[in-house]
């Protein structure tokens, strides 16, 4: 894989070497990424990136910043994998800003652009960033029945005390050793993480708890995707019943729109949502916990009801109809109101052990 | 502590029925939190509560609502020493609010409500908030030449791969097992953390890496300051040239006005200051990578300068006047320009071996 990411960054600048001996004008291609291009597979239930393409010339006015930019950053990628280290992205701006000599004119002025261009080279060398060596924040932390090796070290997630393994922005080279846990359960919230740990869920029921922070990194989605093809453990997940956990669940099984390019990399077929749902709501008696609409939450998910992989699938309208009669939303976090462990010992067991989850 | 902290509680109870059996109006102290009841001491370096003091009753229509809520407050505390659980600061607030039978009034509304009770509460048993089982959100991870004992887990923090160990948002009850490491280097930025942890710094330097995003939360300051006094490890730190950076500083070693009541515990007396400093804007050639202040930096380095602590020391007033005659900020991620391993070959090791440091 990290032979593969140095051939296309060479591919691509032989193609432009090419088009130089020929005389030609030097450009490449990159595949467009907005609404447009994308599709939602609904046989496959993922999202895909199109065909469509635009060139991208060095002898144009409007071109030749982006051009320079992208093959910058290619030069930055092929070091960082010969040598074998990695830069995150504010790095990567730091490393390719300068001022080209004779001008006033530098290379990159904020990092939004280096952003683009690595965006851009992922598109056109068909690498991710991770494979390209740049990282972005971290945001997350694993316990359970798992020992992994990364780097040279042996980490088994079952001994991480109250801290959990922090999981990095780049999980790609990580070995899965020993896999002991017959499931991974995915939680958007830190808090019910620190939940489950203390109360040793993973032990009991043998398995892995992840958490982020709101919004899953791509780092956790990789990792959450691995374990689910080549452990074949199923993921579930758990959010707060709004309109964002749903997403989040959304974005997990089905891709983002922004990363449809590397869809099959990061979506997770077989991950199933255990809850919150508006069902929960009456059978636990959290009526009086339900935190009212704000506008911005009513318009995602009158937006979201739209969404093609929504739009047709009875349990999510079902879900998303009871939230709208609602008006409001219920935090995770407000199963504690029916006692400490409550969502340990009896919410996540039950809803396991009676397939009570959405698919 | 563990005793401490349940018998303080059960002390406010005790005196809060003593008061009833004596037919008098149930009340307690709340020592007070705002700046005018905050001093420097000067000779301890640090930033300490007076000793002025509110009286909380509870025949009192402005005080029995937070009188109800503190004491509720204090009930789950015990209940959460008695059971050895923990609670974050929004399960709190679940665990408390309900509706008074017979009223429409609930004990809380918001959960900034049960969030001053619990200050309330710290201040009134003088106990912290993490020996009351209440825990905050984490944010950091180290890594390096040290085991602890977390629960009933040793982990070695010199083998947690890329990723590191996540630090608990309380760490009072984690064991230092065999300390190696010689020094601890606390960085600001997550990707400085990342950088040197691939470049294994700390096995180099044989000391720990530490890292939060952004201002240390209590969990890591404590973790500092536990490895500082109990196992006399000098504690390095890392920021960027910017007021944050600096009162980031300032508040690792001098203790924050918001928690001065628990100063001792958590500030760092012999905290050093490693960089960025003015001094290697220009030895380090960083002038180009100066961003411009905006009006919010302006103001805030124009406050800063004038804090006790910063007023008559001499290091920092000159390294704030640097930065005002600059009118910019540098960030860590800028020594990259230099090499990408500069900072962990060159930079940090040289700062180091040459006491290059603001004390």
């Amino acid at each position: 894989m990290k032979d593969q990411a140095k051939k296309k960054i060479e591919d691509l600048a032989k193609k432009i070497i090419n088009d130089i001996g020929q005389g030609q004008n030097p450009s490449f291609d990159v595949p467009i990424r907005t609404l447009s291009n994308i599709t939602y597979d609904e046989k496959d239930r993922i999202l895909r990136m199109g065909n469509a393409k635009s060139k991208r010339f060095f002898f144009n006015l409007a071109h030749i910043r982006k051009f320079v930019q992208t093959t910058s950053v290619a030069t930055v990628a092929k070091e960082l994998i010969e040598m074998g280290k990695h830069l995150n992205l504010r790095e990567v701006f730091y490393s390719i800003k300068r001022t080209i000599p004779g001008t006033n004119i530098n290379i990159v002025d904020e990092q939004v652009e280096t952003d683009k261009a690595i965006e851009d080279l992922e598109l056109v060398t068909d690498c991710s960033r991770e494979q390209l060596h740049i990282n972005a924040g971290k945001n997350g932390f694993a316990a359970g029945r798992i020992i992994i090796k990364d780097r040279e070290d042996t980490i088994d997630w079952s001994k991480m005390g109250s801290g959990g393994w922090a999981i990095p922005s780049n999980v790609e080279e990580i070995e899965f050793k020993k896999v002991e846990a017959k499931f991974v359960i995915y939680l958007e919230k830190e808090a019910t993480w620190e939940r489950l740990n203390e109360d040793k869920v993973w032990d009991k029921l043998n398995c892995v708890i992840v958490a982020s922070k709101g919004q899953a990194t791509r780092g956790i989605r990789r990792l959450l995707q691995r374990l689910s093809t080549e452990e074949k453990l199923p993921i579930y997940v758990l959010t707060d019943f709004d309109p964002w956990g749903f997403y989040i669940f959304s974005v997990i099984k089905y891709g983002s729109i922004s990363l449809a390019n590397i869809s099959e990399s990061l979506t997770i077929k077989n991950a199933k949502f255990l809850g919150l749902v508006g069902d929960d709501v009456t059978k636990y008696d959290l009526k009086r916990h339900i935190i009212k609409f704000k506008e911005v939450d009513q318009s995602r998910l009158n937006q979201m009801k739209e969404y093609d992989w929504f739009k047709n699938d009875k349990a999510w309208q079902r879900q998303m109809q009871l939230m709208n009669d609602m008006k409001g939303k219920v935090e995770l976090a407000a199963l504690t109101s029916k006692g400490i462990s409550f969502i340990s010992e009896k919410y996540i067991p039950e809803k396991i052990k009676n397939k009570d989850w959405i698919d």
